[in-house]
């Protein structure tokens, strides 16, 4: 009865009742129930709830869901398990052509398009005519759970083109292949990282797209699907970067995973901070004279922090998308200019207050020039830091957030005394 | 011969070209080409930039475009004109029925399904047999760049089912649709929510979804290209958002753009600047007896911000993915525990730091205290705004980023003070 009731579900759906489950629970369901019903469901479960429901499977009974399931989902599962287990597993797989293109895909970079990309695809030859193609697809069809483009490789299995369903439905039945078929296809190689083949599929509207080995040969297939996933990902992962949390983790991880992601940048924010007292510490004098100043550095190093999150926010983001033009010297230009005015508006803020408050005047003024400096500076941290990690092939999104900040506070408060001293002379 | 040339390019490669020229450059082209070219590239091109060359084009000539474009892209290009235009150019439009699918989706929302929809869709009825199905699908099929989902509709033109282009392959000629369509789809109605579109296609896994209006009414369908490009834009803005950049800008843009988008929230950090300030002065008689607390207080701040930032951008992301399951209760004793762990191993540090430049152990072990309650309270700030602010219906994103670190400074400086000030006795 359960098993008719769920077999109604989606599997989607099936996951999210599974993990309102204990783990016990789970695993008992998942094994009463048929893998045709659970293994696609397994593959939507939270990373952590299927690493302890895989445990308590026998490598027979992973298997046995591995058999159902798409080769890129099938692939990445065993990549999850221990490194004994996975031999066990792929031994048990009774579909040995199913086994052997599991085993090719895991030869792949997980964020490659090899690693991203499933074996399930229609393809058709160039020699072929319509109503051979059109029998050897339905064939071909049944494992491939959406048909978005058949693609036409030449003798040698080299991609040549494509065939849209839709041209099928209307071509003639002894029409040639070579005659119909578009000869134009949009594909990517094994090796494409991929971010790279969001931005192409996103670019172009594509459903699917084909992938080729070094050869040409067409060994693949990536549908948006899973681009989809991929693209939410990084970008949760860049989200959280700039966090200043450094793994992939969700709220309701456990504290010992979310003390490791949290404490390493906490722990550099800390030296960064026993770095300023240390600079506070070689402008003492100014303690007797001119105490307010102590009374700013919060200040301080917020606006240098704000300013270089900023920054550094619109490079990453434009590094990202591509769209990061002209030469370095207009965006040096363009920030010092915006820093300018930022800092001028803000600076003017200080003085007002300082008038307000009936502060000493010779004083607000330094205050509002260091400031400016400060934001002058936060900015061009805050944008060339990325910009130069990126030229050196460096993600630059680990140039955001606790980085840029804790840097911009030493940097920041040392430019703010130093600038005081300067005009205040103490 | 720039015609034949540019008509073998993908739009988005044109736009790609496009960008690199000025405007009146740009415009001349799109003049000079058919609108059968130039239409969809128009679409790809960055949002400034088609003003600027909308601008320059009169009502006939945008027309023009809009009549080679989908009616979603059709009607998003006229909501981006000016009021007194818009009336204009939808006159000129030849295709009258386009024109009133165009003027219908102009009701929405722009980020609701109505808004993220286009009209154009293959629709067959239940009681139509598989020929004349395919009949009418080829006729309709000529509007409709590419066919996801036949979708089945009663005699009043309710959304009943679906059919997929496969199965019609399969089917034999006489056969009723009513016997071969799958009574169940998933759908939106026009008011859903964008971001709630995005994740039930991205659930389902789904390439395309019917849009019903209020009486379940098949109206429009939305395609997975136009949910990864919202996707996209959602969770750009978000990044910004929690950078403290309040409206979505690009590396590229003016400085004037970018200053709006940034200056309200440096302002903000300035206000909380200037209250730290204000604090400070009232435990100024500190700065005979323990200057030294004066020169940690950017450390505090850090530790306020850097922890209340990555409680927020957690909670914030378990919100937007609804996963922040159990009840508050618990949730506040992960928080401390957690929070009681990090600062604590930061705490351990700074004693050790203070036992090695030989600072007065009282003042070292105080600090560490007033840091470990400051990392507390900042915890749960970074952690129950936000949960605050989504029981209230606000979007709970904006509290990241400077919301949370000017908020914490403050909060963080008078907490450092207050239990220096009680341990210490000054
Ligand atoms: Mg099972
Ligand atoms: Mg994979
Ligand atoms: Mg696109
Ligand atoms: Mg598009
Ligand atoms: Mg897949
Ligand atoms: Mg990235
Ligand atoms: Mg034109
Ligand atoms: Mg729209
Ligand atoms: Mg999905
Ligand atoms: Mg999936
Ligand atoms: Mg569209
Ligand atoms: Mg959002
Ligand atoms: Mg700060």
């Amino acid at each position: 009865a359960l098993k008719e009731t769920l077999k109604e579900f989606h599997f989607a759906d099936i996951a999210e009742l599974l993990e309102e489950l204990n783990h016990d629970e789970a695993t008992y369901i998942i094994k009463l129930l048929g893998s045709d019903i659970t293994s696609e469901a397994l593959m939507e479960l939270d990373d952590d709830f299927r690493e302890r429901i895989l445990e308590n499977l026998s490598p027979q009974e992973i298997a046995d869901e591995l058999d159902e399931m798409d080769t890129d989902d099938a692939a990445d599962i065993i990549a999850e398990l221990d490194e004994d287990i996975q031999q066990k597993v792929i031994e048990k797989i009774e579909d040995e052509e199913h086994a052997a293109d599991i085993v090719d895909l895991l030869r792949y970079d997980e964020d490659s398009a090899g690693g991203l990309m499933a074996k399930e695809l229609v393809r058709v030859k160039e020699t072929w005519t319509v109503a051979g193609c059109v029998r050897e697809m339905r064939r071909q069809a049944e494992n491939v759970t959406r048909v978005h483009s058949i693609y036409v490789t030449n003798k040698e299995g080299k991609l040549t083109g494509r065939l849209s369903l839709k041209d099928l439905l209307t071509a003639a039945e002894k029409t040639k292949i070579s005659d119909v078929f578009i000869p134009k296809v949009d594909y990517v190689t094994v090796h494409t990282e991929g971010e790279e083949v969001a931005r192409i599929m996103q670019k172009y509207d594509l459903e699917a797209i084909p992938v080729v080995d070094e050869q040409g040969i067409l060994v693949g297939r990536i549908t948006i699907d899973d681009i989809v996933d991929f693209i939410k990902e990084e970008a949760e992962k860049d989200y959280q970067m700039a966090a200043g949390i450094s793994q992939t983790v969700e709220a309701d991880d456990s504290v010992w995973q979310l003390t490791r992601a949290r404490l390493p940048w906490l722990v550099l924010g800390l030296f960064g901070g026993l770095g300023s007292v240390y600079i506070m510490q070689g402008f003492e004098e100014a303690l007797e004279k001119f105490p307010i100043l102590f009374f700013f550095t919060p200040l301080i190093a917020a606006m240098a922090g704000n300013v270089g999150v900023q920054s550094s926010a619109i490079i990453v983001q434009g590094l990202a998308n591509d769209n990061v033009k002209g030469s370095l010297f207009n965006r040096l230009v363009k920030e010092v200019g915006l820093a300018l005015i930022n800092g001028t508006a803000l600076g003017l803020l200080v003085i007002i207050f300082g008038f307000i408050v009936g502060q000493n005047q010779l004083v607000s003024i330094t205050i509002a020039i260091s400031m400016l400096s400060v934001i002058i500076v936060a900015a061009l941290i805050g944008t060339f830091v990325p910009i130069i990690l990126h030229k050196r092939g460096i993600d630059p999104a680990i140039a955001t957030g606790p980085f840029i900040t804790t840097s911009n506070d030493i940097f920041g408060i040392f430019l703010f005394f130093y600038i005081s001293k300067v005009v205040l002379g103490f």
